[in-house]
């Protein structure tokens, strides 16, 4: 088999084999097929795409290409949710607490932030003493004792998925569903739950920007888990907007706590507790909303999230007291520049402006400032005066405050009439 | 400017500027543009193609990636003529000898076969002496006194040629229009000739098998020649046949000397009397088809051969005693296996099989064997008794000799019908 005729057969829109495919993932991860081979293929693959059989045995050998986490040692149903990528997407801290209730249990992996979306394991270590790096023991022993624990991904999981990603970021092959389905599945496959729901997330503040494109993409990352007898669902929300109101590490776990408090925005609280149902239902624990809820008024999952922050070496008393994280006391408003009513907002810039602030990555290198960030003061449908602020900014001496400012300003559309915010769930796929 | 942008809005199907063209080809040389990513490019160049435009500007920064050979210092025009590769093709060493008897010279760079083409500095390095790698002041002066003279290609000519090209051969990109174009007429601008010809081969034993590729590449090298000042004119000859009947470096010099005697088969002939007749007209020089056909016949052309071969070191001798000319003497025949006439010949098979006897390299690092060789006997029309030799192969003990059999016996399709051959020149482009 030589790589130059699995180019060309692509090339001139061929249905790749299971061992050609094989083939190519391994011989990639090993050294032997060059990078210059693979980005040939991965623009080839861009343009005469992969049917849900090639996207199918490329998932399964990316997640094969290094460690597959194995669960069974932790006893019942494991459950895993994957977003993909948002601004203000906190939903992780409050989804979890509420399923964990309900006899189900989370071992999670997630990731650092990169570009214009937050990552969970940022946010979580802005509580102080926080540890996301655990041994395999220990972090088994959490999920046994409190429902879940949440963990930075390993070195060794989907290796494949490190080194092609890499590439395709650099050769503008990412915008490919299937590459982009086998990216995230192999990863969920290698994590080793038994069940996963996919929140897939659109709009301006999203990867997806329109809704078939996201329905596509669920419906195929659904069928390669079913077919490698994972059970899988998909939660379609609106990213049209900012998601709660707080985008920043420390500000989004406040906005999470407050949440487990029942005094979450609304948007945020509906998602989280839509998404625990659909996925407490997909592995048969059929629960109605007030159920879920009544883990929240009860206290409840905040006190799970409480010991979750305890075990990995958090200060469980932030959860009463929000001046023990870490938060920055400048604060810069960005001002409406006329009155009427928001009807857009490019949320994608309001990720950039959070990062410029210091709240994100723009490259992998770059270390992120716990304290600083956005609180989104208006959102679609809200009406403003001239002048009035839009956001507050928590701003730090390293901030790039103006070029947040003009992103903010721009990203905000004011118009004089009323604008109707898409609803926080747009669909279930099955 | 960002390699990446450039990638994206070509994969996207935008036109790339001058400027985006000129930094991809210099970041390239540089190697400040990695390998992986000019790869993902060259496979959305396959994509989504160049417009003439960009492709004049690819070929222009490409041809001035290195030197660029000034032949001013030599009086008179200077004319090139370029053959896209065939099997069989010895037409170089007709039409300079011929050209060069009607006041116009020639400073020919040629190069090494690769793959089931030969190249013209391995068929004249078959005889005894010669030189191919001259200084430039050797090179001119022996352009000046004899009319022509032929150098292998200089290290410094075109390197971005030489980088694209090997990463094109590894990564399935070498089957698109604005590459072949560029790499071509790069090169040809490079060796600075007033005037070019090029023999555009179509059929079994070229690359472009189509007549209508064939004209599509043929006008669109001649446009860009044109619009960077150059004249030029393209001949679309057959090449679904070997040319004339040897194939192999010494046979396919003594037919080319037995065509300057007037001696050579009759679709050669044909066809360098007709490039050298279109090549003069380009340049404003009209001359009969007699009048070239007295070249032949006065014997000037052959005694400018011999010239040239003595003024390259070469032994001119070889031009009345072949026995100076190395050569085999095991001899296997491959026999017809019915009776018929001869209504195709595979020619790639054909080259390929005069490749494994020893007469070409299949990779760079290959040595060649200028004794071996294949004497085509019969051509497409030609009626064929069972058994009767189809081809007479000139071997060495390195030889494969039964793949080579094999690889004939398949290249010849025998009918009962009688077939009639296409004519040597199909069409000129002007």
């Amino acid at each position: 088999m030589r790589m130059y005729d699995i180019i060309k057969r692509k090339r001139d829109g061929f249905e790749l084999t299971e061992e050609e495919i094989q083939f190519v993932v391994n011989g990639y991860v090993s050294g032997a097929i060059p990078d210059y081979q693979m980005a040939a293929l991965l623009m080839a693959i861009f343009f005469k795409g992969m049917n849900q059989r090639e996207t199918f045995d490329l998932t399964m050998s990316m997640a094969r290409s290094g460690e597959m986490i194995d669960l069974s040692p932790i006893e019942g149903i494991k459950v895993d949710k994957h977003s993909t990528g948002g601004v203000g997407d906190k939903t992780t801290f409050v989804v979890l607490p509420l399923v964990t209730g309900f006899d189900v249990k989370s071992a999670k992996m997630s990731g650092r932030g990169l570009g214009h979306t937050g990552g969970t394991i940022d946010k979580i270590e802005s509580v102080p003493g926080m540890r996301t790096e655990l041994s395999q023991d220990e972090f088994f022993e959490i999920v046994r004792k409190v429902g879940f624990a949440i963990i930075s991904q390993t070195g060794n999981l989907v290796p494949a998925d490190k080194k092609i990603y890499a590439l395709r970021d650099t050769t503008a092959t990412v915008d490919n569903i299937s590459l982009i389905a086998s990216s995230i599945v192999s990863k969920k496959l290698a994590a080793g739950a038994d069940a996963i729901i996919f929140d897939v997330k659109v709009g301006s503040g999203a990867f997806l920007k329109s809704v078939d494109e996201a329905k596509q993409l669920a419906k195929l990352m659904i069928e390669i888990l079913r077919k490698s007898g994972k059970l899988a669902r998909a939660v379609l929300s609106d990213m049209s907007q900012p998601l709660g109101k707080m985008v920043g590490n420390s500000l989004e776990v406040i906005e999470a706590i407050e949440t487990l408090k029942g005094k979450g925005p609304s948007d945020l609280t509906k998602l989280c507790v839509h998404i625990s149902r659909k996925l407490l239902d997909l592995v048969g624990i059929v629960v109605s909303e007030e159920e879920i809820y009544k883990e929240i008024s009860s206290g409840k999952a905040l006190e799970r999230f409480a010991r979750f922050l305890e075990a990995q070496g958090g200060n469980p008393k932030v959860i009463e007291d929000y001046s023990l994280l870490p938060a920055s006391e400048k604060i810069v408003e960005v001002k409406a520049s006329r009155s009427g009513y928001v009807s857009a907002i490019d949320t994608e810039a309001v990720g950039v402006a959070s990062v410029v602030l210091g709240a994100g990555r723009s490259k992998k290198e770059d270390s992120i400032d716990p304290r600083v960030g956005i609180e989104v003061l208006k959102k679609v449908g809200d009406s403003v005066h001239l002048n009035e602020p839009l956001v507050r900014m928590y701003v730090s001496e390293k901030s790039d405050v103006q070029l947040a400012i003009r992103l903010i300003t721009h990203a905000y559309t004011i118009s004089d009439e009323i604008a109707k915010p898409r609803e926080i769930i747009i669909e279930v796929i099955e």
